[in-house]
């Protein structure tokens, strides 16, 4: 019903054109999807992941593409997601001691040239900013691609003693990477993400704050976006351009690649030197601080959403979830009971705490129930006149299939809000069981090197291996495989040698085609 | 104590050289201030408000100035009031039926260049970006100065039918204007703001949107901030590029200039003509929406700062405070009885929900005093060793003066939660009531034409006229006076003149010299 418009609106094209050019980038179908409500159909999950996914993303409506390249639009829906990750990992932030902050967009050229494994890692990702008004800039400015520059800066002007240490900020903010190709929360040149940055009197201090804050991220993605990971050190190619060490978690997609979910860097003396913070130390010596940082972006729903959904569309883990249930009142003419009924069940809810909403549209229930399958709802919560006469409410769960005898339950209203707590409870430790044995089902610890490079070219998973550590290695194996690193962690068999290579194993690692 | 660096760190060179170049834009000694540690002391506000406000600022840890142009750093104190503001106007928000999401930073020129009175108000203060990676752009993109564009867009592509209206919803987001000055919260390149953006199917819908939120941001202003404020309609030269009518509200400093703190625009059908909002109406006619906006900015804490402040430094309202109040355990030597106390009655008061902190610091009483009234902390809980034996605590309110005899009370430990909410709650009420003293007693009904112009020029404050609404009247006033019309109302007085001109009046108009 597009009226008077073209079926692919004007502002759009420079943006296909541009995916077009970008390459091979991903199979699915959006130069010919630009409405959510063009989606007709969510493809099979199991036949083509990345079609699934974009597909998905639109129809329950996440995101949308813009007009500007390399961005997309958080619809209201998916910033519920955003919300909910923010509320969760702020509140461990501040448990944790970090206070929030905000910190310029835009970094001079010049500043951000001091760091030189930093910016070789950024300069072809940033985007300039070279006309200011009517005028030309006689220095660039860069947009924040990530801000231990201009955070440096600000640290080496607040710091003087000791006791200004250890700083503790974390920012919420948007970044910028030049990039061409356009995949909602995976794959965008403009995102939304926290970033943490701290500096520390003492090398031991900021070590422990950089595991600390990874494990913060793990709590979450496994007890709150229900996707087991798994926790390890980068190798050196996959470190961040100006850290000492760089430490991930990743989780493993349907399709057998791992995507990385957050990182979090010990920077060393590296930023410290760059950026000139440095501190009068108890013992009257001028020593560099030791900084961290460490983030968590809007792709931790990109994993969340490949990881739970299904062939009906979403399917979102309580915690997460901007409604927890919908209720779907079922109207016989002229008997609009239900409605009350489920407005006053609504009501006691929000009350109790839940989030929860009444759909009392001039719909169809079956065509309801579809669009709250779509958006991955846990819970839908059926009220119809019997039930009315009954005092009583269908339970459907969102993560168990049509027909399967534990989908619904049929629950006294006077115990509602008890036993939906309860079913909220269940569904997100399902889920997260659900995600933990694919995942277990999906690591393979190998020993031999035929199986390890077959596994790894037929993106089995992860795969574990006692492996050399050598770039070299890394190298050889990518170019054959198309997997790299995705962490590791130490070695526990003396002697190993390596899967790949058959040198001296010095880590174990985990191997796998990534996002 | 700068040690090796020489008193103005090298990487602001930049930025105070710009700061000189800007002209002559305020009158504070920011040129020879970069660090917070630097204010000495905070000058007396009645003197000379612009260099207390800075000093304040800085000496409060607020805000840094940072080595971009204009650009400010949001300390974590500074971003404590800004999360608070959030916290309150996000509820709001919420409770009035809007959502969030977020758009693009980034509008390509071609999309901008639609709605011809938008560019021509914001093309002269908008940063662009030419250059991305190595590539140069043949379409150079703006960051938004506001969103209205991208968002219409996006609004174009959504909407289809009546059912699809009204669209509700809000971004949290940051902005850039280009501007050489820079003062914290008041006048800064890129700030931190929230803008609505709604479309409706009626023009009626679309004024009461207008309006809804125009009150949303007046009970803020004076409920939570503690900042009275008038509403009313902007005059046609002070209107919002592209709107059919903006409303504000606007305090008064001071100093005697009116502060805009927030606007709310009711865009007609400006905007969905110009970037295509059109929907298939229930009487199967195409027709275009209507669109509002609305935004409130860091802005508001700077109204906030000024209006309460006094010579000691800040006075933060309790609703605003990220402390509301702060233990100073005073230790005799080995008895650290107080501190134990101030730690258990912190952590009872936390459970009930208040924010509280104790600064258990190796530091005297006295030096720790002086830091929490710059910080502005509305009460300040001493105990001493003699108050641990007798079981109760000092608390000494921050809005009074020394000396005030209701500056201090002793209250029973055991009864420290309630006597500190009536005493928050007495604190909040009593900030506001102090400003909206000096509102009512700066505000001058004026009928005739040589007081005007005096008390204009004079910025006694609001000046409330009869007025004939005239462009030509409104530019004669500024260029003999300074002043300008800050909002306009209807006129009660049927055949009144313009106090200014003599001409038939139309409306009641405040007018004040503004920041």
């Amino acid at each position: 019903m597009r009226l008077t418009r073209p079926a692919v609106p004007l502002p759009l094209q420079g943006h296909v054109a541009a995916r077009a050019e970008a390459g091979p980038v991903m199979s699915d179908a959006i130069e010919t999807l630009t409405l959510s409500k063009d989606v007709k159909e969510i493809p099979p999950k199991a036949a083509d992941l990345s079609a699934w996914y974009t597909a998905v993303c639109l129809k329950a409506e996440l995101a949308s593409y813009s007009p500007v390249r390399g961005c997309v639009v958080l619809r209201p829906y998916g910033y519920g997601l955003w919300e909910n990750l923010q509320k969760h990992l702020d509140a461990a932030f501040k448990e944790t001691g970090h206070e929030n902050a905000y910190f310029p967009l835009l970094i001079p050229e010049s500043l951000l040239l001091k760091e030189a494994e930093h910016v070789e890692g950024f300069a072809p990702e940033v985007a300039w900013v070279t006309r200011g008004g009517q005028e030309e800039l006689t220095e660039p400015l860069a947009i924040r691609p990530t801000s231990e520059v201009i955070i440096g800066v600000m640290y080496a002007q607040w710091v003087e003693s000791y006791r200004d240490l250890p700083i503790l900020i974390n920012q919420w903010a948007n970044v910028l990477r030049w990039e061409k190709a356009t995949r909602p929360f995976l794959r965008t040149m403009e995102f939304l993400w926290q970033e943490g940055h701290t500096a520390h009197a003492h090398a031991q201090e900021a070590r422990e704050e950089t595991l600390r804050m990874l494990d913060v991220y793990r709590e979450f993605a496994e007890n709150v976006a229900a996707v087991p990971v798994y926790a390890g050190i980068k190798s050196a190619s996959e470190r961040f351009p100006g850290a000492v060490e760089t430490f991930s978690i990743e989780a493993l997609m349907p399709d057998g690649k791992a995507l990385q979910s957050a990182t979090s860097h010990d920077l060393g003396q590296n930023f410290a030197k760059a950026y000139d913070i440095k501190f009068l130390d108890a013992d009257q010596q001028i020593k560099y601080a030791y900084t961290t940082s460490w983030g968590m972006s809007w792709r931790m729903l990109g994993a969340m959403i490949m990881t739970h959904g299904d062939d009906r569309g979403l399917r979102i883990p309580p915690k997460m979830a901007p409604l927890e249930a919908v209720f779907v009142p079922i109207v016989r003419s002229g008997d609009d009971r239900a409605v009350a009924a489920s407005r006053d069940a609504a009501a006691a809810l929000r009350k109790a705490g839940f989030r929860v909403k009444v759909d009392d549209r001039d719909q169809q229930p079956g065509w309801k129930y579809a669009e709250w399958d779509v958006r991955g709802v846990p819970v839908r919560i059926e009220i119809g006149p019997r039930d009315v006469e009954s005092g009583s409410a269908v339970l459907v769960r969102r993560d168990r299939a049509k027909g399967d005898p534990e989908q619904k339950q049929t629950v006294p209203l006077d115990q509602l809000a008890q036993r939906l707590r309860a079913l909220l409870e269940d569904i997100q430790a399902s889920l997260y069981a659900q995600a933990k044995q694919f995942l277990d089902e999906h690591t393979f610890v190998v020993r031999d090197r035929d199986e390890f490079f077959a596994k790894a070219k037929a993106r089995a998973g992860m795969i574990d291996i006692a492996w050399c550590g050598r770039p070299e290695c890394e190298e050889l194996v990518k170019a054959e495989t198309g997997a790299t690193t995705r962490n590791t962690r130490p070695l526990d068999e003396p002697g190993a040698r390596c899967v790949a290579c058959g040198e001296p194993a010095t880590v174990r690692a985990y191997f796998a085609q990534s996002y």
